[in-house]
Protein backbone atom coordinates (compact mmCIF):
# COMPACT_ATOMS: atom_id res chain seq x y z
CA UNK A 1 0.00 0.00 0.00
CA UNK A 2 2.77 2.70 0.80
CA UNK A 3 4.25 2.69 -2.75
CA UNK A 4 0.88 3.13 -3.92
CA UNK A 5 -0.08 5.87 -2.18
CA UNK A 6 2.94 7.45 -2.38
CA UNK A 7 2.45 11.54 -2.34
CA UNK A 8 4.96 13.92 -3.75
CA UNK A 9 5.72 17.51 -4.63
CA UNK A 10 5.13 18.46 -8.26
CA UNK A 11 2.23 19.54 -7.46
CA UNK A 12 0.18 17.51 -10.83
CA UNK A 13 -3.29 16.98 -11.09
CA UNK A 14 -2.73 13.77 -11.82
CA UNK A 15 -0.26 12.22 -9.66
CA UNK A 16 -2.61 13.60 -7.26
CA UNK A 17 -5.62 12.07 -8.21
CA UNK A 18 -3.86 8.68 -8.87
CA UNK A 19 -2.38 8.71 -5.55
CA UNK A 20 -5.95 9.46 -4.08
CA UNK A 21 -8.15 7.12 -5.90
CA UNK A 22 -6.05 5.45 -8.59
CA UNK A 23 -5.09 2.10 -6.83
CA UNK A 24 -6.87 -0.80 -8.65
CA UNK A 25 -9.36 -2.15 -5.69
CA UNK A 26 -9.66 1.80 -4.59
CA UNK A 27 -11.14 2.31 -7.89
CA UNK A 28 -12.99 -0.77 -8.04
CA UNK A 29 -14.80 0.11 -4.52
CA UNK A 30 -15.50 3.50 -5.77
CA UNK A 31 -17.57 1.78 -8.83
CA UNK A 32 -19.39 -0.90 -6.51
CA UNK A 33 -20.69 2.35 -4.81
CA UNK A 34 -21.08 4.36 -7.90
CA UNK A 35 -22.46 1.92 -10.21
CA UNK A 36 -24.13 -0.92 -8.21
CA UNK A 37 -25.51 0.98 -4.72
CA UNK A 38 -22.97 -1.43 -2.66
CA UNK A 39 -22.71 -0.25 1.05
CA UNK A 40 -21.52 -3.23 3.35
CA UNK A 41 -18.26 -4.56 3.51
CA UNK A 42 -19.98 -7.98 2.90
CA UNK A 43 -21.30 -6.49 -0.60
CA UNK A 44 -17.74 -5.63 -1.33
CA UNK A 45 -16.23 -9.24 -0.38
CA UNK A 46 -18.92 -10.38 -2.38
CA UNK A 47 -18.19 -8.49 -6.08
CA UNK A 48 -16.95 -10.84 -7.91
CA UNK A 49 -12.95 -9.27 -8.07
CA UNK A 50 -12.13 -11.27 -5.10
CA UNK A 51 -10.50 -8.85 -3.20
CA UNK A 52 -9.25 -9.90 0.50
CA UNK A 53 -10.96 -8.63 4.09
CA UNK A 54 -7.52 -6.96 4.68
CA UNK A 55 -6.99 -5.29 1.55
CA UNK A 56 -10.72 -4.18 1.35
CA UNK A 57 -10.22 -2.73 5.24
CA UNK A 58 -7.02 -0.76 4.32
CA UNK A 59 -8.76 0.70 0.77
CA UNK A 60 -12.16 2.06 2.84
CA UNK A 61 -9.70 3.06 5.67
CA UNK A 62 -7.87 5.09 2.93
CA UNK A 63 -11.12 6.27 0.73
CA UNK A 64 -12.85 7.44 4.43
CA UNK A 65 -9.44 9.53 5.50
CA UNK A 66 -9.53 11.09 1.70
CA UNK A 67 -13.35 12.00 2.33
CA UNK A 68 -14.61 10.05 -0.81
CA UNK A 69 -16.76 7.97 1.75
CA UNK A 70 -18.27 8.42 4.95
CA UNK A 71 -18.54 5.50 7.25
CA UNK A 72 -21.86 5.28 9.70
CA UNK A 73 -23.86 2.69 11.72
CA UNK A 74 -25.83 0.70 9.47
CA UNK A 75 -29.79 2.46 10.53
CA UNK A 76 -31.04 -1.20 10.22
CA UNK A 77 -28.81 -3.14 12.16
CA UNK A 78 -26.79 -0.91 14.92
CA UNK A 79 -24.55 -3.90 15.07
CA UNK A 80 -22.53 -3.34 11.74
CA UNK A 81 -21.32 -0.88 9.68
CA UNK A 82 -22.73 0.78 5.89
CA UNK A 83 -20.34 3.14 3.63
CA UNK A 84 -21.68 6.08 1.57
CA UNK A 85 -19.91 8.11 -0.99
CA UNK A 86 -20.25 11.71 -0.32
CA UNK A 87 -19.97 15.10 -2.62
CA UNK A 88 -16.24 14.24 -3.38
CA UNK A 89 -16.68 10.53 -3.86
CA UNK A 90 -19.88 11.12 -5.91
CA UNK A 91 -18.23 13.60 -8.59
CA UNK A 92 -15.54 10.62 -10.11
CA UNK A 93 -18.20 9.43 -11.61
CA UNK A 94 -17.12 11.32 -14.73
CA UNK A 95 -13.75 9.54 -14.71
CA UNK A 96 -15.55 6.79 -14.16
CA UNK A 97 -17.49 7.18 -17.10
CA UNK A 98 -14.82 7.54 -19.10
CA UNK A 99 -13.23 4.61 -18.18
CA UNK A 100 -16.03 2.25 -18.97
CA UNK A 101 -16.26 4.36 -22.48
CA UNK A 102 -12.48 3.61 -23.29
CA UNK A 103 -12.78 0.04 -21.97
CA UNK A 104 -16.05 -0.25 -23.90
CA UNK A 105 -13.89 0.75 -27.63
CA UNK A 106 -10.62 -0.89 -26.65
CA UNK A 107 -11.43 -4.16 -24.34
CA UNK A 108 -13.40 -6.94 -24.98
CA UNK A 109 -17.00 -6.58 -23.06
CA UNK A 110 -19.65 -8.66 -22.45
CA UNK A 111 -23.38 -7.65 -23.67
CA UNK A 112 -24.50 -7.00 -20.10
CA UNK A 113 -21.67 -4.49 -19.74
CA UNK A 114 -22.15 -3.02 -23.82
CA UNK A 115 -26.03 -1.68 -21.90
CA UNK A 116 -24.12 0.39 -19.15
CA UNK A 117 -22.08 1.69 -21.93
CA UNK A 118 -25.02 2.69 -23.95
CA UNK A 119 -26.58 4.47 -21.12
CA UNK A 120 -23.39 6.45 -20.29
CA UNK A 121 -22.94 7.25 -24.04
CA UNK A 122 -26.84 8.21 -24.80
CA UNK A 123 -28.37 9.60 -21.51
CA UNK A 124 -25.28 10.35 -19.51
CA UNK A 125 -27.12 13.62 -17.83
CA UNK A 126 -29.80 10.77 -16.52
CA UNK A 127 -27.94 8.16 -16.08
CA UNK A 128 -25.73 10.60 -13.47
CA UNK A 129 -29.20 11.94 -11.95
CA UNK A 130 -30.12 8.25 -11.19
CA UNK A 131 -27.18 7.38 -9.49
CA UNK A 132 -27.02 10.68 -7.49
CA UNK A 133 -30.72 10.37 -6.64
CA UNK A 134 -29.97 6.74 -5.24
CA UNK A 135 -26.17 8.11 -3.09
CA UNK A 136 -28.00 10.83 -1.63
CA UNK A 137 -31.46 8.18 -0.51
CA UNK A 138 -28.47 5.75 0.77
CA UNK A 139 -26.99 8.87 3.18
CA UNK B 1 3.41 -6.04 -11.40
CA UNK B 2 1.89 -9.09 -11.56
CA UNK B 3 -0.78 -8.74 -8.96
CA UNK B 4 -1.47 -5.08 -10.32
CA UNK B 5 -2.19 -6.34 -14.74
CA UNK B 6 -4.16 -9.49 -12.98
CA UNK B 7 -7.16 -10.48 -15.52
CA UNK B 8 -10.40 -11.70 -14.05
CA UNK B 9 -12.89 -13.23 -15.49
CA UNK B 10 -16.07 -10.65 -14.33
CA UNK B 11 -16.18 -8.42 -18.03
CA UNK B 12 -16.49 -5.05 -16.35
CA UNK B 13 -15.29 -2.34 -18.20
CA UNK B 14 -14.42 -0.21 -15.00
CA UNK B 15 -11.92 -3.70 -13.86
CA UNK B 16 -10.30 -3.97 -17.69
CA UNK B 17 -9.87 -0.54 -17.96
CA UNK B 18 -7.77 0.06 -14.84
CA UNK B 19 -6.20 -3.56 -15.17
CA UNK B 20 -4.38 -2.54 -18.53
CA UNK B 21 -3.83 1.55 -17.79
CA UNK B 22 -4.80 2.01 -14.39
CA UNK B 23 -1.31 1.23 -12.49
CA UNK B 24 0.04 4.53 -10.73
CA UNK B 25 2.95 4.97 -13.24
CA UNK B 26 1.56 3.63 -16.26
CA UNK B 27 -1.34 6.65 -15.73
CA UNK B 28 1.65 8.64 -15.19
CA UNK B 29 3.90 7.53 -18.41
CA UNK B 30 0.46 8.02 -20.20
CA UNK B 31 0.14 11.81 -18.94
CA UNK B 32 3.77 12.55 -19.69
CA UNK B 33 3.11 11.53 -24.08
CA UNK B 34 -0.39 13.33 -23.57
CA UNK B 35 0.31 16.42 -21.86
CA UNK B 36 4.10 17.28 -22.37
CA UNK B 37 5.16 15.42 -25.56
CA UNK B 38 7.73 12.96 -23.74
CA UNK B 39 8.53 10.76 -25.89
CA UNK B 40 12.30 9.23 -24.94
CA UNK B 41 13.16 6.96 -22.02
CA UNK B 42 15.33 9.93 -20.54
CA UNK B 43 12.53 12.57 -20.54
CA UNK B 44 9.87 9.58 -19.01
CA UNK B 45 13.23 8.98 -16.06
CA UNK B 46 13.63 12.77 -16.07
CA UNK B 47 9.61 13.26 -15.31
CA UNK B 48 9.77 14.58 -11.68
CA UNK B 49 8.40 11.54 -10.14
CA UNK B 50 11.17 9.68 -9.44
CA UNK B 51 10.40 6.79 -11.54
CA UNK B 52 12.82 3.94 -11.33
CA UNK B 53 14.68 2.28 -14.58
CA UNK B 54 13.11 -0.89 -14.15
CA UNK B 55 9.68 -0.14 -13.20
CA UNK B 56 9.88 2.14 -16.28
CA UNK B 57 11.19 -0.23 -18.43
CA UNK B 58 8.45 -2.80 -17.27
CA UNK B 59 5.44 -0.29 -17.67
CA UNK B 60 6.95 0.86 -21.74
CA UNK B 61 6.65 -2.77 -22.15
CA UNK B 62 3.29 -3.52 -21.06
CA UNK B 63 1.77 -0.53 -22.78
CA UNK B 64 3.36 -1.62 -25.76
CA UNK B 65 1.85 -5.13 -25.62
CA UNK B 66 -1.41 -3.25 -24.93
CA UNK B 67 -0.89 -1.47 -28.41
CA UNK B 68 -1.09 2.14 -26.32
CA UNK B 69 2.53 2.99 -27.68
CA UNK B 70 4.45 2.44 -30.27
CA UNK B 71 8.00 2.13 -30.02
CA UNK B 72 10.34 2.74 -32.95
CA UNK B 73 13.96 3.79 -33.60
CA UNK B 74 14.72 7.56 -33.07
CA UNK B 75 14.92 9.35 -36.67
CA UNK B 76 17.44 11.75 -35.44
CA UNK B 77 19.29 8.71 -33.68
CA UNK B 78 19.36 5.47 -34.78
CA UNK B 79 20.77 4.60 -31.61
CA UNK B 80 17.92 5.05 -29.27
CA UNK B 81 14.31 4.39 -29.49
CA UNK B 82 11.25 6.94 -29.45
CA UNK B 83 7.80 6.08 -28.06
CA UNK B 84 4.46 7.25 -29.11
CA UNK B 85 1.03 7.73 -28.24
CA UNK B 86 -1.13 5.04 -30.83
CA UNK B 87 -5.07 5.91 -31.45
CA UNK B 88 -5.87 3.76 -28.48
CA UNK B 89 -3.46 5.50 -26.58
CA UNK B 90 -4.52 9.21 -27.64
CA UNK B 91 -8.16 7.88 -26.67
CA UNK B 92 -7.25 7.92 -23.03
CA UNK B 93 -6.97 11.78 -23.17
CA UNK B 94 -10.84 11.97 -21.58
CA UNK B 95 -9.42 9.92 -18.57
CA UNK B 96 -6.96 12.19 -17.92
CA UNK B 97 -8.91 15.24 -18.38
CA UNK B 98 -11.60 13.98 -16.02
CA UNK B 99 -8.81 13.04 -13.42
CA UNK B 100 -7.27 16.53 -13.35
CA UNK B 101 -10.83 17.84 -13.13
CA UNK B 102 -12.16 15.82 -10.11
CA UNK B 103 -8.41 17.06 -8.77
CA UNK B 104 -8.65 20.34 -9.58
CA UNK B 105 -11.46 20.25 -7.13
CA UNK B 106 -10.77 18.16 -4.81
CA UNK B 107 -6.67 18.52 -4.46
CA UNK B 108 -4.71 21.26 -3.88
CA UNK B 109 -3.18 22.15 -6.92
CA UNK B 110 -0.66 24.78 -8.07
CA UNK B 111 -1.51 28.48 -9.94
CA UNK B 112 0.58 26.00 -12.95
CA UNK B 113 -1.38 23.44 -12.72
CA UNK B 114 -4.77 26.01 -12.75
CA UNK B 115 -3.79 27.24 -16.17
CA UNK B 116 -3.99 23.22 -17.67
CA UNK B 117 -7.10 22.79 -15.47
CA UNK B 118 -9.01 26.10 -17.40
CA UNK B 119 -7.84 24.77 -20.38
CA UNK B 120 -9.90 21.38 -19.94
CA UNK B 121 -12.79 23.36 -18.26
CA UNK B 122 -12.98 26.21 -21.50
CA UNK B 123 -11.69 25.17 -24.40
CA UNK B 124 -11.34 21.15 -24.25
CA UNK B 125 -12.00 20.33 -27.73
CA UNK B 126 -8.92 22.62 -29.09
CA UNK B 127 -6.71 21.50 -26.37
CA UNK B 128 -7.48 18.16 -27.77
CA UNK B 129 -7.14 19.10 -30.91
CA UNK B 130 -3.78 20.73 -29.98
CA UNK B 131 -2.95 17.07 -28.27
CA UNK B 132 -3.76 14.74 -31.12
CA UNK B 133 -2.12 17.11 -33.58
CA UNK B 134 1.01 16.85 -32.00
CA UNK B 135 0.84 13.30 -30.87
CA UNK B 136 -0.01 12.57 -34.99
CA UNK B 137 3.10 14.99 -35.68
CA UNK B 138 5.67 12.73 -33.63
CA UNK B 139 4.80 9.44 -35.15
Amino acid sequence: MKSEVKKHGTGCLVAQGVDIFGDRWTLLIIRDMLLYGKKTYGEFLGAGECISTNILAVRLKHLEAEGIIEKRRDPENGRSFVYNLTDKGLALAPVVFEIIRWSGKHAAASDVKRTMLRRIEKDRDGFMAEITARVKAQR
